[in-house]
């Protein structure tokens, strides 16, 4: 930024934090590329597909009104409330009703969201390292601190007892992410557990509950058969975040919700319930556009942005993982390990020693993301990237994506 | 709410400042019979026909892909902001720049996005009594201190003395919402002038420079030929916010931007174009989903989200306009004088003396908004309506509207 006359401190604070990812993003080699479609783009977790046509067909048929009210404002309309919380009960088996859901324009919204209904100003909130790089600059443009506290070295695991010496007096939230990102690790039901016995404990010996926001938007991107255990299942003052955006391969239509764990005590549980939405429209009227919100018709109860996952179709993956391979060959990349759900995490190989220290975001390689917004500078550990095995046998199209979301489940 | 357990005092105190507007919509007498079609239903700025054939269309025509990233995240995209910054150089007869754009999910969107980028918690901003609802809430949940000044009696002027009284050293935003709600006035260029200069002398005063941010969501919804000032014209240190939900019928779609005045000092104005997108991001990437951004086709260059209104088709507000003279009849409503839009300010005849008083905001009667979210609980003075001659020859319908925006323009 060329001045802060003007701004306000926060406003500062959040440029400032979010300026190694929008540097890289707009002003980098990368950002003058970044389209081109000779290039595989691992970067930000856009699609590297056509969006399904279930999608597509939903929105143009969203799109005609029914009634003069249809574009009118919507805030978290009863349908698709009722029809998330039918959806994430089963798949995590937890009683939600649906005043538990809200939803939100993407994860961001109800990240954003969660932040305002939990911390105050010059609250803390504790999440690992390394991060998904936007926590940071939300806290901040919250007025809020943001705390740090690395995984458990190679495994990444969660530390709980580093966590546990980062809780202090103003800690009001702890942040999991799981899969994480940007490791992929997913944590494990008996890990989780003993997180939310020691906030038990230390909320306990505050005398003021610390709360938790599991952010899942990767929740059902997972391969092999792996499990999943949601923070919510075992720590009752838990919040979830999710976004659509993943598995609909459609970020930009912003998509998501902000759920709360049926299992939280009674006041708390209606507390939350009761002042999400003032919080929402205080925040700009975060929730999804009313096309986004619309079952397919009048009266309808079919709600179709619920697939597994669109991503990753394996005949599709092909050129990336060819590119992927090449980029390697030629030393800007080396996957390191496989890892839970099958991403890997990728660095630039130094050619000559010290060069990677000389590593700067915007020479780390077309479609890779740099160390740096994960705090990560120092190593120059880039940006993860699923990698899968090609098992398809359908042909390589660049046209729309014709399976149904049935045929790309996990296999 | 039951309870205040475990929520931030911000959330509290936004929920506690959105309860009456959301205690009126949610769970009045109103509140049951939102959405019955009998109701001429003047409460919130929703559409009251349907939404114009050519959104429908260019909605439709949207979603349907043309590359992998179509619904790839979106900040503010080039194409719409160069698209609105020429449509507002013309209009508004000021300089702006694609990068004085930023597109926003809708007015409150932008809003909220102003208050972060201009103010720090305790930092204050002084906006007009009766208010635009959602001022003090909005400004409660990022932690600034509302200052309402009340309009001058009858005519809704501003009070410059008022305001210039109540700027004090932590004021750092005046709002000027023009055309006003609920009032409808619309202030002129020497009234704005005024204040731009005696905001001037107040900076001075205080080292400091005091924003103004002027919410123009009304702007294009003019009669009878009346001119507009934007404060941005006068004011150099001034942002607008803008919603296009008013003029495509859609609130529902979050279509809006932040606009900088280009005649701002280089310094603050980069400064603020430089940190927008952080701030918007870290509200929960309150930009506009992608279909809404979009040109009608890849390369298109035509925004057909601009039109001057479609609302208010004399035909279709025909049979609002008698369920209006018949509220007014029974005792309900009360026109008490015409306004510059057309916009005219209803409250409830008591029919014995004490009547008002007692008035609740469930009992105001279907349809009319009850005084107390603006203000005005003691005078129970209602929210207002924008009531047009009807000169329309078109038959009437309740099917889509199948005039062109043209043919909509102001008469």
């Amino acid at each position: 930024m060329e001045s802060i006359a003007g701004l306000s401190r926060r406003a500062v604070a959040t440029a400032e934090g979010m300026a190694p990812v929008l540097d890289f993003h707009f002003r980098s080699r990368y950002g003058g590329r970044r389209g081109d479609p000779a290039i595989c783009d691992l970067t930000f977790g856009n699609p590297h597909e056509f969006p399904l046509p279930a999608l597509v067909e939903a929105i143009r048929e969203r799109a005609v009104p029914q009634d003069k009210d249809w574009f009118a404002y919507k805030t978290s309309e009863p349908e698709p409330q009722a029809f998330v919380a039918e959806a994430l009960a089963r798949e995590l088996e937890l009683p939600f009703a649906p005043a538990d859901i809200a939803l939100t324009a993407g994860a961001f919204g109800a990240i954003a969201v969660a932040f305002r209904l939990l911390l105050d100003a010059g609250d803390e909130a504790i999440f690992s390292l390394p991060p998904w790089f936007c926590y940071a600059p939300m806290l901040l443009a919250a007025d809020a601190v943001p705390r740090q506290v690395a995984l458990t070295p190679g495994r990444f695991d969660l530390d709980l007892a580093a966590i546990e010496a980062a809780i202090g007096p103003r800690t009001r939230l702890v942040i999991v992410n799981t899969p994480h990102n940007p490791t992929g690790r997913i944590y494990g039901r008996e890990e989780l557990l003993a997180l939310g016995q020691m906030l038990d404990r230390a909320s306990a010996r505050l005398g003021r509950r610390i709360y938790l926001l599991s952010d899942e938007p990767y929740r059902r991107l997972r391969f092999d058969g792996r499990g999943f255990t949601s923070p919510a299942a075992v720590y009752p003052w838990t919040l979830i975040s999710y976004s659509y955006g993943k598995v609909l391969l459609a970020p930009g239509q912003r998509l998501g919700y902000l759920a709360v764990s049926p299992l939280m005590p009674g006041p708390e549980r209606r507390a939350i319930q009761g002042a999400v939405a003032a919080s929402q429209i205080a925040l700009g009227w975060c929730f999804p556009n009313a096309v986004m919100q619309r079952g397919p018709g009048p009266g309808g109860t079919e709600h179709r942005h619920d697939h597994p996952h669109g991503q990753a179709r394996p005949a599709a993956a092909r050129p990336e993982r060819r590119r992927l391979r090449g980029a390697a060959a030629r030393g800007h990349v080396l996957p390191v390990r496989p890892l839970p759900v099958r991403r890997a995490c990728l660095h630039r190989r130094a050619r000559r020693p010290g060069r990677v220290r000389a590593a700067r975001p915007d020479d780390a390689g077309p479609g890779l993301f740099p160390g740096e917004p994960h705090g990560l500078a120092g190593d120059d550990r880039a940006r993860v990237a699923r990698v899968r095995r090609d098992r398809g046998r359908a042909p390589e199209s660049r046209g729309p994506v014709t399976r149904s979301a049935g045929a790309i489940a996990p296999q």
